[in-house]
């Protein structure tokens, strides 16, 4: 572990204590979850930042109130909001915040209102991105139709993916159409946003190497969208090659499952080009998408997916939780790394010993 | 349903009903499981395949017998032959069968003594494969250093990953040094069979589309090593091209994680040629991977995320094996996909309702 986990930990101690007082403060002020959840449909932004607090609450003891908001949010009209939900990764230095803000404000001259979130499972990074994003995002925060929401705390991924989901819910409630959901890719945070949105989109820059610059295997493939950032300036020639044959690779691959050509945009955050046209792609997929039936089959799996995996996770938890279930697991797996003993028998003895009814 | 369901219904009973005599013939030949594992490392090849038709039974009071087996094989010394583990895959059409006999002839000719075993996760091929692949394998069959074992007649996935695990041990045990699966490389089964092997090949022929013949995506970044087989005649030239077009694709995808070059090498599987540089460049990876640690540590994680997915798969069929659990699963999915709960929420109850211990 890093040298610097006891400061961190009182980091993210003070950030929980000043949540938790965020959190009481909302519930002090709303009389109910409706109540609350129709403040949020209101417009009103503090209610929808201090839900968004309440369901990235990793406390145990503020589930029930989360998910009581959330289902009072499900309950409302409001909430049916026809939303397209943007995922954008690239690894740091891709100029991500600049496009995202650059996008934001495109997206909202064409009439739509716009969330931005962040996914970032690192938890180092989370604290100074926190601040940084907020800055770097200064023009679209100050946009009375943009809402601009800084990385979790929370360090763990399943976390994440869970308070990112439901904030997207209560987002969609507040009346936000767009939501563009950041994340860092380089780790396993894209399958997560890949697994929340409808759209997912890969940013690429010039003449970071010809390792098509660390995105980690398997992250072109799931992208629908391919955009070359900073494209300007003396950048913009070696945009174009990088575009090429980043056109070529996707050509080798195999079609996407959904059947339309994953293209290769230029843009640039920093200057405003090709904007435009990636927001017209943006919406030449979605219509594609609805027509084909992908839109709302690919909505549908994603909550059949979510359902499942959190199901699985759930009983799995309720599982290492009874007595000596910790120890009898580790001391199993350690036989099964030394090929003691196969890897099914030592689940049937696990499941055998730890599930009571049994 | 298939209208041919209640014939294959009837096969599949008269199979069920002759592994079941072979696994009572083989337990009453057999004093204990001891005695039956030392039989297989002694080279009893009926108790080597008696011994897969027990791994291989979906029966569960077949269950307590086969892991007691798989426990006494891997107590004694001959299971931990250091066998390498090499998964093929390639879409029909693709002369897999043909290839893999060469390879297993010319691997036998280099001194090893190899073991084929093949899954398909396809039921109704499977019946049809059994006799097919006995068929067009008939040299390799006939060698005394050779060991083919056909699909198992499993339809789930997760039994046709289990039964091949562990009859991977057998095999072992048995001497088998170099172990083929087979996949038919058009569905999930690949993701499992790269998840039981060192080392993942993948077949492909020229001349079948622009569109890489079908492969699913991600298939190509899990290759280690592609072979555009059928290189032969007058379709030598095509093949080249192939050859140097997947190159151009590999290229430009980011490197594979173990840092080795993923080649593309020319063969024939029906003259022959290019086997000996396919095997040579197995023995490459191999030592490259032994070197570098990657064999040893793929080898643990796979074990590791093997035993994990078991104990949340037989989890999960412990808590819906419960009174009233599958009839609650269906209505809470319903209800999540209708948008009436989130999928958190509904995990929650179900896991609240289901365990009896909570």
């Amino acid at each position: 572990m890093a040298p610097t986990s006891a400061k961190s930990n009182d980091a993210k101690a003070a950030a929980r204590a000043a949540a938790q007082a965020r959190i009481r403060a909302a519930s002090a002020r709303h009389r109910s979850p409706e109540d609350w959840a129709r403040a949020i449909a209101a417009g009103d932004r503090d209610a929808l930042s201090q839900g968004i607090t309440l369901v990235e609450s990793r406390s145990a003891q503020d589930r029930p109130l989360a998910e009581a908001l959330l289902a009072a949010a499900l309950a409302l009209p409001q909430s049916t909001v026809a939303s397209a939900r943007i995922g954008i990764t690239g690894i740091p230095g891709v100029g991500k915040s600049t496009f995202i803000e650059r996008l934001g404000q495109t997206l909202i001259a064409a009439g739509h209102r716009v969330a931005v979130l962040a996914v970032d499972p690192t938890s180092q990074r989370s604290h100074g991105s926190l601040l940084g994003d907020k800055t770097r995002m200064e023009h679209l925060v100050r946009e009375p139709d943009a809402f601009v929401r800084p990385s979790p705390a929370s360090d763990a991924l399943g976390g994440v993916n869970r308070a990112t989901s439901e904030a997207m819910v209560l987002c969609e409630l507040a009346g936000f159409d767009r939501i563009l959901v950041e994340t860092v890719g380089v780790g396993q945070s894209e399958t997560a946003v890949r697994q929340m949105t409808d759209i997912f989109m890969l940013l690429l820059i010039s003449g970071a190497g010809d390792d098509l610059q660390g995105i980690k295997r398997g992250i072109m493939e799931m992208a629908d969208l391919v955009v070359i950032n900073k494209a300007d300036g003396p950048l913009v020639h070696a945009a174009e090659q990088t575009a090429k044959e980043c056109t070529g690779a996707l050509h080798l691959m195999p079609p996407h499952p959904h059947g339309e050509p994953v293209e290769v945009l230029l843009a640039s955050g920093l200057e405003g080009h090709g904007l435009d046209a990636v927001i017209a792609q943006l919406a030449r997929l979605q219509a594609a998408f609805e027509a084909s039936g992908w839109w709302a089959a690919q909505r549908t799996d994603q909550l059949q997916q979510r359902f499942d995996a959190l199901v699985r996770d759930r009983v799995l938890e309720v599982a290492l939780g009874r007595d000596g279930a910790q120890s009898l697991w580790q001391r199993l797996q350690t036989e099964v790394l030394h090929r003691q003993i196969s890897p099914y028998a030592a689940a049937r003895i696990f499941v055998n010993n730890v599930d009571s009814s049994k």
